[in-house]
């Protein structure tokens, strides 16, 4: 367990011809996320930091809100066919009076008819779940801190470095500082990583933290930060519409196509502190 | 329900200074699949070819394998609070004598013990489940129709021209011809729709087809073209070490890296039919 890059042959072509050699891959398994001995999730993810991913991923969902609500963490034992630990299950025990998640694949939607799931009801689900309410923070960078934000991440990502396959999520401060920086092969476990990362390190709710993914800004991104209490998500690439909803309803600022010096300001933009010459 | 962009102001700053336009976004929405009534999963997707989506869906799970397999896919008739059709749920009624699906989080992965989830085991999962083998398949294509591909599926991504917030995927011909192209916001949705629209239209197995997607190679993505019977897999981006895992038992071909007239060839590289003075 815990490789992060597996080797192997490659046969590249190119216009100069083609030629076999080693290659690096990043690595992917699966992870079974139970809660008291009961599945909760399987994710596939890259080995490493699961024990942050999981903290991240029952902070996004509600369930935790401290690290003092986990009481426990434990790999399960089970082995592989040659006898070693997969390290691929992990059981979370909660504290005592931390309500157990529901199970189900409608968990995240309050549905309020017999098929009410829609936007609107994704909305109001996170609305109902949110801790730390992230529209009151009083976090604000400038352009230029943003601006320098992706190849100060890219600088982090040391597998993304040797693969090309990963994803990145980073906390970042008004100085444009990185606090932590997480990859994954899956976005949201990069986030839930940084997440849990925070979670443990009791820095949650974040509220004078932002957030930036190496990739799109899905609803499901917007929600880890809103759980997290985290004001503002940048995104290297495009937002969808009900990511752009999502942070809208909670007064967060949404930020995506961050590129060079130019950026899109969707929803919250008296967090960027443009100078007065360029408006 | 039905739009695939959404319209919101948006506030652009760069070198040249800050303006105020509107800006399309891709939208999002959840869409819950049920079988017989039950719920099976919520994905967050792209509104519009749903049907498609649902049977591609079951298709990359072991469900179903013909169009016959399902007797009736419908909308059900819930509303959002303004009394309008939310088109987000669709039950599916299978034919007599298809075993309805297992739910549960834990319904991909073949547990050998008590904590036996493992990449080994996800592999095994795929070998039980898969209907139509890709390997015996002879489909072959030259390096030069492989280069041509990822310009083709570009022309045809119309929404991600709008927003450049799309994945997209294709099946194509050996000759280089696109079949079909579908977009979303998730990459496995554009693949299950490709998928389900092939299924419908009785194409599955595919063994003379392969299949190009916009990013990169997860294990997942190899799980669905092996469940259609696909023998090759084209990605513009990486693969992760569990789809070349994947690609390399089934006897498929893994393309990753795909960019002008450069490529990877992970597994199966007989069915790329390099000029004998490349090598």
């Amino acid at each position: 367990m815990g490789r992060v890059t597996v080797r192997r042959p490659v046969r590249t072509l190119s216009a100069t011809g083609a030629r076999r050699r080693p290659d690096s891959l990043a690595a992917e398994e699966p992870l079974e996320i139970r809660v008291g001995g009961k599945a909760l999730a399987v994710t596939m993810r890259t080995p490493g930091h699961d024990v942050e991913l999981a903290h991240g991923f029952l902070l996004s969902e509600g369930v935790i809100g401290a690290p003092e609500d986990v009481y426990a963490a434990r790999y399960c034992d089970g082995v592989d066919d040659q006898g070693r630990n997969t390290y691929n299950v992990l059981d979370l025990t909660l504290a005592e009076g931390v309500a157990p998640p529901e199970t189900g694949v409608e968990r995240n939607f309050y549905t309020t008819s017999s098929c009410g799931v829609c936007g609107k009801a994704a909305l109001d689900a996170v609305k109902l779940k949110t801790r730390f309410p992230p529209g009151a923070a009083g976090f604000s960078v400038t352009p230029e801190v943003l601006s320098a934000l992706p190849d100060a991440l890219r600088e982090r990502q040391r597998v993304f470095a040797s693969t090309g396959g990963l994803h990145a999520a980073g906390l970042f401060r008004a100085d444009g500082s990185l606090l932590a920086v997480r990859e994954d092969v899956g976005r949201h476990n990069a986030v839930d990583k940084v997440l849990g990362w925070a979670l443990l390190e009791h820095r949650v709710p974040l509220g004078e933290v932002g957030l930036l993914v190496s990739g799109r800004a899905s609803f499901e991104l917007v929600q880890k930060a809103a759980m997290a209490g985290i004001p503002l998500l940048a995104a290297v690439s495009a937002p969808s519409s009900l990511a752009v909803e999502l942070a809208e309803e909670n007064g967060m600022t949404l930020i995506g196509f961050l590129r060079g010096s130019s950026m899109n300001l969707y929803t919250g933009e008296q967090r960027v502190l443009e100078a007065a010459a360029a408006s």
